[in-house]
């Protein structure tokens, strides 16, 4: 059902970086559901951002305190169970998973970052985590990507990777990373997941500064069904494997690496959005003009979270009114009588609206033009320089179908 | 499809109000699409809410003005046409409205209220509205209900009236009113409109605090998409025509007036949420416990709001899971470790998490009492002595269907 954006067969080794994936039996018919990712490299630098619901799961608590002082060392990843509402069991869970892979590979607990995905509510079958713990410490011995990627999914229609590559003073870098889908087809499934690997050196607090800037530019830009959940979770690791300088933003080539690792986390969300439950296309919109970056940000996700705007993509309908309306109902600045709109795909579009005033003629050839895999609405507000993009799906009677015809 | 509240023959016609609604040509079939509410007493107040959308639309802009001095003696509304997105000539369009009603009563034009609803960037065609007004005023002899009723309905699958009564030393009196949905059902249309009359005199401002108070807990408190409409218009007249006292705040039976208020709002307000588009079930949500009144109103219309809700309202399904991730992302103060949640229907409920802990043996119980046309999900948070209630309809492949099967 979902577009595929384009046919990844896995991402670039990084120097430093070993992960693999197994099947401990939370998932069934024998898919990876238990993984690992791990830095050879001692001074490895992390930084994390998490779901802010109050409903926080154990891992992400324990997470929290584990990456705090910028060092990170493992990711250890669960599917099919979210480890989430679970109470003092949870938290013990979460801390078990975070003893048992720094016993494995010889580190301190307070180094591994810990993180579950899937059903809310339900103990951890903490026995079979453990065990699948030991076993990919065991079989440590692949890039990111295959098996890790595949092992993080709950009910994805396949995995996401993506990378970059950039250089600094002759010396090649890469940013690679992984995900899964915010997409919660299945009840009580949850979660985005992303982990984010880099064989630069970056001293956390500029790690930290460089994820914000890349997430709120991608993974805080999608949206899915307006669903939080408990486990949301973007991680990264650094390790300077490759050698070369450290990177701190007063260094002249810093945006090389920004850019490198905002392009991943974009290539990433897009591959989220477009894997929505039940979703058969991927819509882009672009707010220009804003009063601030921020204001376009945000008037940009309202567009693609709203239920009305999402079911006449579905429809292939160049419905500007419920574009419109959905814009009128954030706090961005907007003067309706000067507001520019455009409907189109990759390839080309046509305006709708000018100076406010509807370009009735247009509307057939919009309604051609939305025939495609990916969907683009451009809002031009002439406001000032604010500019934002966010991604999100069309919502079908599959998401319907996905959320209300399965039971707990 | 959607459920029937009870069954609405019509509302006690209020002293001193007239009313109709007539066919004009705006929407097929004969159905009418033009109406008139008239109050014959000089002295009628007049408070009204309105959309918060920056894409208000030409009558919002007009009312607002005409209203904001506290004096109406007649609402003009046509359904089929929303005016708005319209441009310089709906402004246009909108004065002719207020204009032409005022001509034919008798008024000024500053003391007509004009409402729109129905599709949006379509030029009103204004010569049979005018028309339609013409006749109205000429078969002005109805009580609010009936007609007026009719008038005003998009696509909602009936009309929506409710009256109460209360008495203030000795002296009975009405607060009765109509309403349609804010069910977008067809595309480029919007819109709740609710108009409500009483016998009572109350002067303006003190007006204006009960209507704000009413519509805080009641449309306020209703979700069908979470998709703000352009149009949305709330008002009441109040005429005095039953004589007795006039009614401030210090009177000792201002809440007389305020509860009888209340409790029309709220049951429109639910008629409009079982008639949300494709809704086959209604659901009330109640927070308790919360820091505060309005803490638990945001966070019980954060829980009706959830897509993941709805669905898994559609389904039967007790997913609190889905609860309490709606409830984590909105700013109330919550401390997953105390909270109780409860599900059930009208006459029966089980207790599905008590001080955060699940009770997973009352799953089954949950589900069988959610079988019901209206569901109710309670949550105490144990913060404080905060209470909301909020209303909302579960998501069906019918609303996906009706909102993206149709073209503009």
């Amino acid at each position: 059902m979902s577009p595929r954006l384009e046919a990844m067969t896995g991402v670039q080794g990084v120097a430093g970086f070993r992960a693999t994936g197994v099947h401990a039996g939370l998932k069934s018919a024998g898919r990876p559901d238990v993984g690992l990712i791990v830095s050879d490299h001692p001074g490895t630098t992390a930084a994390a951002v998490f779901t802010q619901n109050s409903f926080a799961a154990a891992p992400v608590h324990v997470s929290r305190q584990h990456v705090a002082d910028g060092s990170i060392r493992a990711i250890v990843v669960n599917s099919g169970n979210a480890n989430a509402c679970t109470g003092r069991q949870g938290l013990r869970d979460a801390l078990d998973m975070a003893r048992e892979t720094a016993r494995c590979l010889g580190l301190r607990p307070e180094q591994v970052l810990v993180c579950s995905t899937g059903r809310i509510g339900i103990p951890l079958p903490i026995g079979k985590v453990l065990s699948g713990i030991q076993e990919c410490a065991r079989r440590l011995d692949h890039a990111i990507g295959g098996e890790i990627s595949q092992a993080i999914l709950t009910t994805d229609s396949g995995p996401k990777e993506a990378d970059a590559t950039f250089t600094v003073a002759g010396v090649e870098h890469t940013v690679a990373g992984i995900a899964k889908g915010a997409g919660m087809i299945h009840p009580n499934m949850a979660t985005m997941l992303s982990f984010l690997v880099t064989d630069a050196s970056v001293p956390a607090p500029h790690l930290r500064r460089a994820l914000k800037h890349a997430s709120d530019r991608s993974f805080n830009q999608i949206s899915v069904d307006g669903d939080e959940s408990t486990n949301d979770t973007c991680v990264i690791l650094a390790n300077g494997a490759a050698g070369g300088d450290e990177l701190t933003p007063d260094h002249p080539e810093w945006d090389a690496f920004q850019n490198a690792l905002t392009d991943v986390c974009q290539a990433l969300a897009k591959m989220i959005a477009a894997d929505g439950e039940g979703a058969t296309r991927l819509l882009h919109v672009h707010v220009t003009g804003a009063a601030s970056d921020q204001q376009a940000r945000a008037a940009a996700r309202a567009i693609a979270r709203s239920n009305l705007v999402k079911a006449a993509l579905h429809g292939k309908d160049p419905n500007w009114g419920r574009i419109v309306s959905a814009l009128g109902a954030t706090d961005a600045q907007v003067d309706p009588a000067i507001l520019d709109l455009s409907m189109g795909n990759l390839s080309a579009n046509v305006r709708l609206l000018t100076n406010g005033e509807p370009e009735v003629e247009n509307l057939e050839a919009a309604r051609a033009l939305l025939d495609a895999p990916e969907v683009v609405v451009h809002v031009e507000l002439h406001q000032g320089r604010g500019r934002g993009t966010a991604w999100g799906c069309d919502l079908t009677t599959d998401y319907v179908t996905f959320n209300s015809a399965y039971t707990t």
